[in-house]
């Protein structure tokens, strides 16, 4: 998916309607719709989110639960990333050659279980190509407070992140070669990481309530994810760590991606740790400041800017 | 798709927490569900259809306008019949190749435009396959009545369609043998009804308001998609009619599919009439009457069991 793309996405907004205050649209982790004719005033959500095949899992390394699971959980934590509460999801299958799908299934269930919310429909079709596709749709709803957006980050506002990045990718990295000098419990949870992310769902209530400017969920690593937040928000970051899941790597936690930890903005930090706190969480953890910018947003990090690209392997809408 | 597939379908089922009372879950043409935590009394509907290159489009026969267009219009029409007004679409597309999409989004918002509602985001991926995929996610709501669901028919409620059948497989018809015998204006007709069907979202709204007992679109052909409302509802079905569309054979009209017109049952033809005719509608088509069954519901038409398979192109959840 090349410029080409990326300038048809720009057309399809400027031929669609504008949306009303405070909806939220097409380049956000998830829509936020106000339902015409409805009445209720909060907004409802909306997420999709495919996982392709080749692209997103190999069934050499995933079993087919592992891909049922978390193509729900990526989806959830689309919605987490506003701030949202899971509701209920349409899972459309495009299978392209006998395959016993009773396992993925199963993976979806526990995942729907996990999150608590609910498979209610979705569509099967065969496909004459060789790649299986799954396309999960997920509505969530705020309770209390808006969907956080990423772009409200202003300069001055402290940057969280939920918890240490890398594992996914180091766990892809021990299932592709597995002679790697690997330590048996962390491996397997690296591994774990990889094939059954987890949502952050509890953790994006307590950073909506807590105030948090803007947020995303680390799906295609920290500086890609990062800088959609600053490029959204028109903030630059400084970087004061970036924190590594154990036996991982520090490039596999700046640009592995698929952590699905959330990343978010806040102007009063006390306050977050306070609400985390309060509501059973891991403390979430301090990595930068939003900072003034003239022109391009840039992330630094001791004074160099961050590189480092994620898996690239989904333009977000 | 065989036999594994529907028995996984039913699997999730029954892995899926029961659904509240008011609520349609997996099997019919939408999902309608109460958001939890919200305000408003009113199910939610949720649909999701997907068209996959080579069983639902050909690149050869239609353009990429022409995909952008129905794959939101197949979705509006699942909203249609459930008596729903379209709201707010999600498209996913997983794209094998370099393709302008430009087109793409242009047919995709002129439906949404003619369907009065909106693009609010989706996800796009590369695809390692060859197959370019659509799968879009759409909600809707149902003002002032209950969704109409496939499982309402009683014996003794008369069995209408919106319009004659057929005109789209005639239509693919002209297309795949350009040298079958042709009338201008009516080819012509029959060849936009493949590329571009119509949604009849007025006429689910006042089959709706005229008390339909059961509603499906006909996307799988009239003998399938009857088949599906008479099991769900535990109804025969004696057909006294089959409206075929100028320039459309009979076989069209009973397995061709992908017409999009809409089935129902209801208690009292003269209320249907008359709600249609209030709404400045084309009188709906009367087709026949539900009769009692003993096992498994059968559809006669003069007497003969009804055969002819739809597309089959897919199963629905």
């Amino acid at each position: 998916v090349g410029d080409g793309e990326l300038e048809a996405i720009r057309a399809i907004r400027s031929l669609l309607p504008p949306l009303g205050p405070g909806e939220i649209g097409i380049g956000d982790d998830a829509a936020a719709v106000r339902i015409r004719g409805g009445h209720d005033d909060d907004p409802l959500l909306l997420a999709a989110d495919a996982l392709v095949e080749g692209v997103h899992f190999d069934l050499g390394l995933s079993t087919l639960a592992d891909v049922g699971w978390k193509a729900l959980a990526v989806n959830v934590s689309d919605i987490a990333a506003m701030g949202g509460t899971p509701l209920d999801a349409l899972v459309t299958l495009v299978v392209p050659r006998a395959l016993p799908l009773a396992g993925f299934y199963e993976g979806l269930a526990e995942s729907a279980e996990e999150y608590g919310c609910r498979v209610v429909g979705g569509d099967l079709s065969t496909s004459p190509g060789d790649t299986l596709c799954v396309s999960v749709a997920l509505t969530g709803r705020c309770d209390g407070h808006q969907p956080v957006s990423r772009a409200g980050a202003r300069p001055g506002d402290t940057v969280f992140v939920t918890g240490p990045l890398g594992a996914s990718a180091a766990g892809l990295r021990f299932l592709i070669s597995p002679l790697a000098k690997s330590v048996p419990d962390v491996t397997e949870r690296l591994i774990a990481a990889h094939r059954r992310p987890r949502a952050r769902v509890r953790e994006g209530i307590a950073a909506a309530r807590a105030g948090a400017s803007a947020m995303i969920d680390v799906s295609d690593g920290l500086a890609t994810d990062l800088g959609h937040l600053a490029v959204a928000s028109n903030v630059g970051v400084r970087l004061s760590e970036v924190p590594v899941a154990e036996g991982a790597e520090l490039e596999e936690a700046i640009g592995g991606g698929e952590d699905y930890e959330l990343l978010f903005a806040a102007p009063a930090p006390a306050v977050v740790r306070a609400a985390f706190a309060e509501a059973g969480l891991r403390a979430p953890i301090e990595i930068g400041t939003c900072v003034e910018t003239d022109g391009a947003p840039v992330i630094t990090l001791d004074g160099h800017e961050l590189s480092g690209k994620g898996y690239e392997h989904l333009i977000m809408w």
